[in-house]
């Protein structure tokens, strides 16, 4: 099976935009990937396939991106064991501040990893799917402490 | 197959005291009912056999209560097409309002009728699943009929 | 009487632009509809009478959108035990949460079976009184069922 | 016809011990007030002819309190041309901010002169409706004038 | 002294847009009224001196406009016992909520009489003040009832 | 002149309690200071006075604490250019956030150097009093740096 | 080296009733943690050594709690590349709500997986740990899926 | 040593264009300040470093600016005993509430003096930083009464 699979799901191809900055920061970090298209209430018995297959299928993280009254993220998080990390699509209306309380305050043992609202929360989503295989891959630690020691080394300018 | 059945169900027996008030103002209408505690996140399954199973086994209307990231009623109204409400039941930390956004922003053609936060809310609930079922059945808005004259009588009073 | 007439209201024809989707909806769905401008605060009197007189002009659910301190859905189910649909329509300062805040919290035994802030809300509202009318009027469900089974179709997606 | 009548309204008598706060007031300042239960929810057609009658009955000034979806204080100035004075009263879940929006934003030429939320702005509809009797009735004026010359009359303390 | 003087004041010019439509529906009223840039911040001497010889200079109602932390309105209510009218200014980065919450919650016996956010604040403060003025002088009084019929003129529409 | 003079102020002896914590924080750092009460609404001309003689009285930082439409600490910036830290008091029901946004949005010229709402708010205000005199008193400095070293000094504690 | 250590961290000893919550948990699923109290105001050399050592400590996965201006979790995520998961404390005026506005919107590359306000945050913590430790340690992953099973084995139940 | 050096700190470029408007207000001011980029998420050695030796340095004052999870500004304040005054600079999808609350609500004896959101917030701090200096340099306190004497200046003006 190869190293560090992660799934990169979201509920509908309005919400791509966003969370291909997600994809985008995986291939930098030379991380393999799947983007599906997976909707809570559209196709809920695929999705729930698919989070209960997940592992079988060599996935080890699953990022799900939802807007609205958003309950992708906390759906998968209740069929399947493997981390779920969660990115709160901004809305029209309520700036997100609806995904974000769609996602975060999920019941006792069944956490959603919730990211912050919009395109940096789908960029930290990929950190940190990293952050987790980097426990068990070495090469993507070894991947990860490179772009940190870069990302520091942004001197102190004095203007 | 019996008159007007409504399917009250909940995520956790936590919400039990919020969403049997909903049961109560049914009996004072004469309307029957279910109640069933039936989880979005822990049997998932079932959730989505009740939503598909409920039109055939009689019932007309559901009436779903869930707290903070609060699922089960946009789950169950994405899995039939039966007439579901909400009702956002009070959360400790965030008053229900997290309970409200999971609920409201459903996406096109899955429709949740949301109701108050808390103990209004599931009261609502109840007149409401009755107001839809008046439609048909004419004993029901009578019954509502008579009642909605009783709590209208109450007269100005000049202090 | 004709099969499920809906009553699509609102308070100005500022509204339009966001009611209209309802109508649109209700039209691919082949349900009739009527749309009236009456308003709770220039045309009270109206606005009661077209209340209590909706039931036996055949209207069967009402659609009632409104901005602001939006008084229209409440009022309008405050005179009628048909079901009336709340939609908050967006405002400028405070971005719709004003009319869901004057549309939600009714009082006991006066529901408002409230949507979603905005476009989305209208088009749901429409769906949501689909599927009340399909209770008592199979064609109504088969046009619902047929349409969700379109939605539903939607594969899930390897990019 | 006696001087500076108020009428003080609102839609429930569990508003009262907030309201009554109103009153006592106005008896501290010798002005005369009428306290009426009457609901735009539950007595709709009372409650306009409540507001198009107060003229002439003798009522310069309507106080009106609600909470939750509080549409008594804008429904009122919709249909009278007397001053309407809004409080919100305070709400389980929302605190009263659902009161507050459901008074504040009313459209152009139905204003509600909005108070704070809870007992102080009960106490201050009074001071604004006898600050707004002041300008006609010299002797209220002279009222306020002592009232505020006593409140003034705090020393700064050092402690 | 002449009839029935609106002061509006506001504390900088960069409200005269929204301030200069109450001024606009005064005109619409044949109302009198000045206006006046008095800042609570950079000319508090005169601006509690505005506010003490309004009386005095024939003022009978205050409108005041103000931003952020608005204490305008405030400021005046608490140097008059002259109805003040307040009308928070939109702002950037809080949508006006800042300038609502600077305004409205007075201490006891301080009211003042508070508008919705923004252009429709401001115009509703000109009638709010007509319709005080209206209860002293009858040709305002007829004036408000001119337009209030011709506002309720607007016919039910059936689109 | 005595070394680093506080002048402590707040509206009313209700926010004492609050207020008084910050005295006793100035009194662990040795820390000169007086405690006045003096209302921008109740006593303004003594507020103005008050804040126009800061200087000349030997106050070097005022601490200005208020609730509710709190204007006190942005009306006394207004007329001083001594620093003025302020506040929020804890209320009712907006938990202080309508007193943190009367207080901190000041117009460009007129800062209010704000801290957290309610208890911990008033503490802090004397740390940065202290703070701001330390630059100029090397015996205040002397006493923070002592302080902040014992309070460095809690050890990591594996428990 | 041992399997799994998990480091909970707390800025004060008055985040140990919610924090403990999370150990208690890792207890129940036999995962060794350590608790230090390390604070990022009053010891922020040793947070930064506390981070930088963590991985060579044994050290998988960092569980950090704080309240208020909540600069924990992100310090110590900037200072790691081990995954932080940060719980937001309840706060006495803000409700926690300034707790997770402080811990989400971390900058790109320096994810916090953020969990809910509270205890169940805290819980849930602890459940995110062990999600995925159960990646790299089957032992854990095995546990999870007993617990999963049991805590799914809730019957549907018709009361 | 040279009077009153101000030291503006950022964490990234992108937060320039609202600082610069603080340093901009220095030079009007004739106060000496240098600009630094220095992170604490990317670089937390140089930024403690940067604390630790402001003093010794010869600066008297910091004006940190930061958004989204601003840890900046209270980092800052836990390493040096000057006082720090925080700028929560706008962020995209919480307006800068975010970086309000986490900025404001620091624990005690770690003050930060908290100015408005996004640009006058800048602004502001400038000017607080030259209140502070002036009690310390007399120039610069005549330089401020100068100032504040032309904006006063501005007349009241009769439209």
């Amino acid at each position: 099976m190869p190293e560090g699979l992660v799934g990169i799901i979201m509920g509908s191809d309005s919400d791509l935009p966003t969370m291909s900055l997600a994809a985008q920061v995986l291939e930098e970090l030379d991380i393999r990937y799947e983007i599906t298209i997976v909707s809570a209430h559209r196709t809920p018995q695929r999705m729930i396939q698919y989070a209960h297959s997940a592992a079988s299928r060599g996935i080890e993280v699953i990022i799900a991106g939802a807007g609205g009254a958003a309950h992708l993220p906390g759906l998968t998080a209740a069929n399947t064991i493997l981390p779920v990390i969660g990115v709160p699509i901004t809305t029209r209306s309520l700036c997100g501040i609806d995904s974000l309380y769609s996602i975060l305050p999920m019941p006792v043992s069944r956490p959603v990893a919730t990211m912050a609202i919009g395109e940096d929360g789908a960029r930290n989503a990929a950190y940190l799917a990293a952050q987790i295989l980097g426990l068990k891959y070495s090469s993507i630690q070894a991947q990860l402490i490179k772009q940190r020691a870069l990302s520091n080394d942004v001197s102190e300018i004095a203007l």
